[in-house]
């Protein structure tokens, strides 16, 4: 569980997975000139976030970074940042067109058993959330994924299309079923390979989950914290601005 | 559309709606002694800036608060703070076991042919909400309601019921067609009336919209703003905190 000596292999027994941190999103959304990734939150550009907690985690042992094509040079993975440079290997990859393809192509350079994606557009979450989740994987054998969501708070309704000028409602839906998705997600690194490698998959996921789920594998959903947000909007990065602000990795 | 002078009937043709505020939540998860609408944000109790926005609404006739039994006494619609005292009749009533039995004790207050529900666990909800959701709904006799909600920008998945360890997926929902429900929700004040009274009704509703689907009656979702978010953790009281406290009302 965690804890820095494990680091260096002292936990043993188990061997180590690898992060892949996506970080391909677009900054349009967010108004900045640059992908969202890059974008400063408390100093830092937003992965190193997503990097820093990686970083203390238990059982990682490399990272791998999907960068947007053409801004590969941007991304400081060692070196430079002090507080990021340390512990494990880390490489920048190109990443695709969508999402899922650059979550392909860094599957590319992933040799462990286990693999672990995250979104570089969450930059609030813990060091101990990569643990937990690949630890529940590991646990049960029948499992191909677990992944980190939180229960839906809000009611959902299942609407006609949101072209349409005043979207109808078709379906309430029972809300003590639903969980919104987040990352990381843990994986079996041969079945997301497989996943990924279907014709059609990557053109329409929005999680890599849902690909694992297509092929009839098993994924199970394990609670985190809200804390763990996406961060789409403006008013979403103010909110990361502050509550990364207060930790002592922020930068003025 | 709006604007101060519709307060006095000057915009005329139409006559005004009632604004039900739902008060009776309990503060229990936000770690309160007290009933969350009476929770302080920006210097006043919570449910003041619902009763804020409603008064300058422009269409707002009377306001009737549903407070939860026990606590009427505690909820102040006119005197003491000036600035939500002028404008509008403001009642409050007892409310019931259950949040649509809350509604359904407050409709018996209402006189106009059209309603607006709204929780005062959004804090942030803007006066031009209310306008735009009751307009669209006098806009469309074939509408029964008009929800204010906005699309969901997680992905969702249906898991298996939550009281289990480990929840398993059993299916990634089209995110395209999803909306999260927010309020105020505008209605016919007959359909709700009898959408409540059906047996049965009250018991299970997470919102009132989906009592007037179950009779067949018609609803549309309105697009609004993902910051009238409803205020549920510490985390939501923090973030109510920070954007109220810059606006003019806040009192330190």
């Amino acid at each position: 569980m965690g804890g820095a000596e494990t680091h260096n292999g002292l936990a043993g027994q188990r061997p180590p997975a690898t992060v892949i941190i996506v970080a391909a999103g677009s900054g349009e959304r967010l108004g900045a000139d640059r992908p969202k990734a890059l974008v400063p939150v408390a100093g830092r550009p937003m992965y190193q976030w997503s990097l820093l907690a990686a970083r203390r985690a238990g059982r990682v042992g490399a990272i791998v970074l999907a960068a947007p094509a053409g801004f590969e040079g941007e991304f400081e993975l060692s070196g430079g940042t002090e507080t990021v440079a340390e512990g494990h290997p880390a490489y920048v990859v190109t990443g695709g067109a969508v999402r899922s393809q650059s979550v392909l192509l860094a599957l590319e350079a992933v040799g462990t058993d286990f693999v672990l994606i995250h979104d570089a557009a969450r930059p609030l979450v813990e060091a101990t959330l990569f643990d937990l989740v690949l630890e529940r994987l590991e646990q049960d054998s029948g499992l191909s994924g677990v992944i980190a969501a939180t229960p839906v708070t809000d009611t959902i309704k299942r609407c006609s299309p949101a072209a349409s000028d005043l979207p109808l409602v078709s379906e309430t839906l029972d809300r003590s079923l639903l969980w919104a998705v987040q990352t990381p997600q843990a994986f079996r690194s041969d079945v997301l390979r497989a996943a990924l490698k279907r014709p059609g998959a990557l053109a329409a996921a929005t999680d890599d989950a849902m690909l694992v789920e297509a092929l009839g594998h098993r994924v199970a959903v394990l609670a985190a914290s809200a804390g763990n947000f996406k961060v789409t909007t403006p008013e979403d990065l103010a909110r990361a601005e502050v509550e990364l602000a207060s930790r002592p990795e922020a930068q003025a």
